[in-house]
């Protein structure tokens, strides 16, 4: 698909001169190699973009924006390219130009009184974690990615902790955006207050917007103190439907303290063990569980005297629900909490590595966890045989990556896809995406499965803010 | 401004019967004596309804819309009238109908499991958390009044717990609504997902939208584990700068158990202690302090055996923090949580048995708030020494009640106002609506503070989902 070459498949040399006219020619990428970084996805197929536009500015931003829309040149936001549902690169097309905000780098203020941090969209997560370190401070928001911040408001990321931290637009308080319009207008929406109700909540269209609404270009976020302690377990259910009350005896135990309740299915499990090397076999005598439960512990101050650690709660917590009639707990292995979070993190690339894979980022009310795998469990043992589910999720807020491995074959995952997806959304009011946002890739499942009205309205509100962005494609009213 | 008699003063009979035939007669109120309650609102003045109309369902709500937006009535939603900021009861010209939704007091639905509840709009947050007590569980949103589950989803209601648990946005997994258009579309905006990213985020429009996009009829909020412990104690802070320092220590050393840390003035201390018959002078030898932070720590676990109780940690981090150099801490006094919060909770009571109180609902960056203190109380000296400020607030959310005492002469009490607004807004981008939403009683000031283009926006945007309600007027676009 891509386009052999110095020259851009689309984009003809007056655009290009007039782009590299507003953000200077080293930032406007029209060779293929220079491309090819931006239009390859971490997950889904890549396509190929007319070419790649690297403003510095918000100026530039506005700048590049504003020339688009004003010559119908369609253009996707893209910040580190981490995401999982092709929001970011573009279709095979040719004709989309990535506007990357790699180069938004600044501002990066900390505020250590007010507990925020203001960082331009394209700060990395590590980066602005590694400014926070020395203060005791941290971003809680903890996924296996090292996305941009922008493109973390823009998609509304979640992660292991959102039991306890909750996700991005808990953590947002300001936010600057361009929007895409004929003048590439920028708005400002809050200045970075906790608590503001004298406006309406236009700053949260942008949150989880996936730029149909405008472009992130800065981003001001509460952070919070760093935990001092840690504890963490490897909890063994009695069945599936002992997962809930495991939870819940554990949120009420554990209170606050409970920073991640992560379920892991065997298969999962083995498939990690198996072809991570760097992990080794948790499990008593090598045998892998039906499912485990990473759960963990912190506490932001230093051990104190006389108190007990946060290793003795979760060993008596633990207890304490053992001991249990009808305990929904068999078992529980103690350890270091970085072997036990190797496990857990070792899961995606023990699948890819054992097979081709099927992602789902599902959301489900927490009850209906146990009850949608059981069903889904006979549907795929009955219609899809050849795959092997090797599902892990955030049970604590409903979160599965209902993950399979098996044949590439397109027609065939077609068929898989629609199976899971019908079941899950039409059968449970499921989520099809509940923390990878919106993107290319579920444009189908955004067609097929959110309600019509909903669309409507979505597609009626965008346009509200000007033409958006080609990451989605909303509903009838925005673009056909 | 009331109409005498039996007679609505603006609604003609022909409405009278429709509405009626929609509702049934009883739930259509044209007395001046029933519409009264409807009237007078909590703070500032109230006016005159054309009548109260109170559907007992979402179906006779969006009837009742539809009727309004298609003959042109002006509507009013209301909940349970508790709002501080005029946006649930009428102005003074008598043509404004009070949708109220006091009788949408079903379903009133928990699931344990889930750890959420589904409410009709018209439930009250006590009859929520009476039914949610057996099981342990509580919504943590805490204030003064008891207002409905709607009322708070449309204001956004924040309260005294709010470094804990965050405000009504950050519970409300769901909600149902009933456009103003003419056909009272009813749009269901989620089913109770913590995290859903498959469409855009519509729903937070509603969380706020002070009736501006809609009427909520049905909300389904997250709800938590009930602490079993608590700690509470007086903080005298060194002086105004020494707030920040200790909040921080508190913050860091007791983490996620840091459930409320709330400033009182002096002033506001005294007036509290000496008009509130029911309260004691907390302070040693009844010396009140110019500033005291009240403190709470809670624990949603039964003591355990071998562990410091809440009492004994929250003294010994008070001690560490008072033994440090330059302390931030003076003093502290330790005692049963319900006789500090009684003080906390005294003194809104006794600034009105006082004197005549001009409230302020102003939120600040919190690193913002000593110094605004300090210029504010420069210039109210210079220019209003008539008025006492009796100041508290929820210091670490930026939120302060900035209450003055003092004459009521309304030209007085208006430069009074323009000029603590001006220079909050002007001078340190504050919101004049912190945690009390959009109303009648602000619209001056969302005229004069919000800029114009997020004036322009929000209106634009409120025009998609019909013609809104009465509540606030949002810019030239909606209405002029």
């Amino acid at each position: 698909m891509s386009a052999p070459g110095n020259s851009s498949p689309v984009l003809d040399k007056a655009c290009q001169e007039a782009l590299a006219a507003l953000v200077g020619s080293d930032a406007v990428l029209i060779d293929a190699a220079d491309r090819a970084a931006y239009e390859t996805p971490a997950r889904y197929a890549g396509g190929t973009a007319a070419a790649v536009v690297r403003p510095a500015t918000t100026a530039e931003v506005s700048a590049v924006v504003g020339y688009c829309v004003r010559n119908g040149l369609p253009f996707l936001p893209q910040g580190a390219n981490t995401g999982l549902a092709g929001g970011s690169t573009p279709d095979a097309g040719g004709g989309q130009i990535v506007l990357s905000l790699d180069r938004l780098t600044a501002p990066l203020e900390i505020d250590v009184d007010d507990r925020t941090a203001t960082v331009g969209a394209g700060v990395r997560l590590s980066a602005l974690n590694a400014a926070l370190e020395p203060h005791g401070l941290f971003l809680p928001i903890d996924l296996g990615a090292d996305p941009s911040l922008g493109g973390m408001a823009a998609t509304n990321t979640g992660g292991a902790r959102f039991l306890r931290y909750g996700d991005m637009r808990r953590h947002v308080l300001g936010l600057e955006v361009v929007l895409a319009d004929a003048a590439g207008t920028v708005l400002t929406l809050s200045h970075g207050l906790r608590k503001d109700n004298a406006a309406l909540a236009l700053r949260q269209l942008f949150v989880g917007g996936c730029g149909a609404f405008g472009v992130i270009t800065k981003v001001t976020v509460e952070v919070h103190h760093r935990p001092r302690q840690s504890a963490a377990a490897l909890l063994i259910p009695r069945d599936a439907d002992a997962v809930l009350p495991l939870l819940l005896a554990f949120e009420a135990q554990a209170g606050a303290s409970l920073s991640a309740f992560e379920g892991m299915s065997k298969a999962a499990m083995t498939r990690a063990i198996d072809h991570v090397p760097s992990l080794s076999n948790p499990f008593a005598g090598g045998v892998v569980p039906d499912y485990a439960v990473l759960v963990e512990l912190t506490r932001t101050w230093a051990p104190r005297e006389g108190e007990a650690s946060l290793d003795e709660v979760l060993q008596q917590i633990a207890g304490e629900v053992l001991e249990r009639d009808d305990s929904p707990l068999t078992d529980a292995l103690f350890g270091p909490a970085e072997k036990m979070w190797a496990l857990r993190h070792g899961l995606s690339e023990g699948l890819r590595a054992s097979g081709p894979v099927v992602g789902f980022d599902l959301s489900f009310r927490r009850r209906d966890l146990a009850r949608f795998r059981r069903e889904a469990v006979l549907m795929l043992e009955a219609d899809f045989p050849d795959y092997a589910l090797c599902d892990f999720g955030h049970v604590a807020d409903g979160g599965v990556h209902f993950n399979l491995v098996g044949p590439t074959d397109p027609e065939r995952r077609a068929m898989l896809r629609e199976a899971v997806l019908g079941l899950a959304v039409d059968g449970f009011s499921a989520s099809f995406s509940g923390e990878h946002g919106l993107g290319r890739a579920f444009q189908d499942a955004y067609d097929r499965f959110i309600p019509r009205l909903v669309q409507d309205y979505s597609a009626a509100v965008a346009a509200v803010f000007g033409a958006g962005s080609a990451a989605v494609r909303l509903g009838p009213a925005l673009k056909s």
